[in-house]
């Protein structure tokens, strides 16, 4: 099953598309301050035969229905979602590691949390929250930096559900949790691994707390209260 | 020297004027919908005759000049920011840690990372730029969580001298860069020390890595050049 075509923006986001996924696109428009690192993708879109366009500024925010398109829209083919079999295959497989979120809302956090995961190599994102199937906003496509284009990205209405079926391949699934008494700066990740991190505010819901393997969580001075969700799921990839 | 009042909004920055410099508050407005958290708040501006007043969203937003108010709004004392001099015998003094921002604009990465220094206790903050004096946005305050009143804060103009400053007086400089051979990961910071962060996209200054004695770098996948200012902030602080 495969969805409307995408506008993915964002300079970075944008070339991540061409990079890793060029037979999608369909048709791409940018800003003349950006046409200079734009060559390779203008040549290919020239040579396919794809629309390809300078345009303002208002033309780019109209086509992304965002000012912050950094001068590149990239319209391609939705994207494709793995499907939970194959992520439970692939993290067993490759003793790989993914991160799960539990109803994480602001697209700079979701955004921020993808561009970690990319650049720490980190196998899968599972996107989870009630009915419908959560949305990657494509301001957090944007804030991931090309991020979404090399990781592989799962999501699911019911996260509980997911995580028990994970836990029967023997995978560990670990929440992140404030008040957990484990430390996580010397908790041993076990590879296959899941790390669940919750609701900016209401952390992780009490229907996934049964099929956690192990809570943790990063101890502080306790002037503050927590740590921003990406901020705090940094710390913890960093760690896996 | 002091300057104008300042307006504070969010539920937990404004709430952290309150727990840490009550005396400089001199007007509350709030929402409805949060006056339950404010009970002390509320009774603490009745007994100093302070106007204190619930307001429509509208009014807190022009009072804020953001939408993010959060339902709070109060309006204090100008902050104080640390001297140098005063930055420098409280590093030596506690053997303590600082943050320096060089040119680190964007206000989310500014306050994310101040709260991420007041989460581990992290003694100042060093904000850097050219002339002016670089604000502390009202954003920045409000994304801090409260941070901004548990961490000193030092402004200068002249980031390069004040290091340079700082150095002479046995303390640890050490910079943040993607291309460092050094692992942060593994390196050990020694304390007196100050960690310099860089812009967004810029990094350092050339002028201010003379004055570095390290240099390390969060190595990764090579997938994605870089990780988020704040979310890279955050993994060195919680290493240090």
């Amino acid at each position: 099953m495969s969805g409307a075509p995408e506008t993915i923006y964002g300079l970075r986001a944008g070339l991540a598309v061409f990079e890793m996924r060029r037979d999608d696109i369909e048709r791409i428009a940018f800003a003349r301050e950006v046409h200079g690192e734009l060559d390779a993708l203008v040549r290919f879109a020239s040579q396919r035969g794809l629309p390809c366009k300078e345009e303002r500024s208002d033309a780019l925010a109209r086509l992304a229905q965002s000012q912050n398109h950094e001068g590149l829209c990239v319209v391609a083919k939705a994207r494709k979602f793995i499907a939970q079999a194959d992520l439970a295959e692939l993290l067993v497989r490759r003793k790989g590691a993914a991160i799960a979120l539990d109803r994480v809302r602001n697209p700079y956090n979701v955004g921020a949390i993808i561009r970690t995961a990319a650049f720490f190599g980190i196998d899968a994102m599972i996107l989870g929250a009630p009915a419908p199937h959560p949305a990657l906003a494509p301001d957090a496509v944007r804030v991931a930096e090309g991020g979404a284009e090399h990781v592989a990205i799962s999501r699911t209405t019911d996260l509980a559900d997911t995580l028990a079926r994970l836990r029967k391949q023997n995978i560990t699934i670990v929440g992140a949790d404030g008040h957990a008494k484990t430390s996580a700066l010397t908790y041993a990740f076990t590879r296959p691994v899941v790390l669940v991190v919750g609701h900016e505010r209401e952390g992780i819901s009490a229907r996934i707390r049964p099929h956690l393997t192990d809570v943790v969580s990063i101890s502080g001075s306790s002037t503050i209260e927590s740590l921003n969700v990406a901020v705090a799921t940094g710390i913890l990839i960093s760690k896996m």
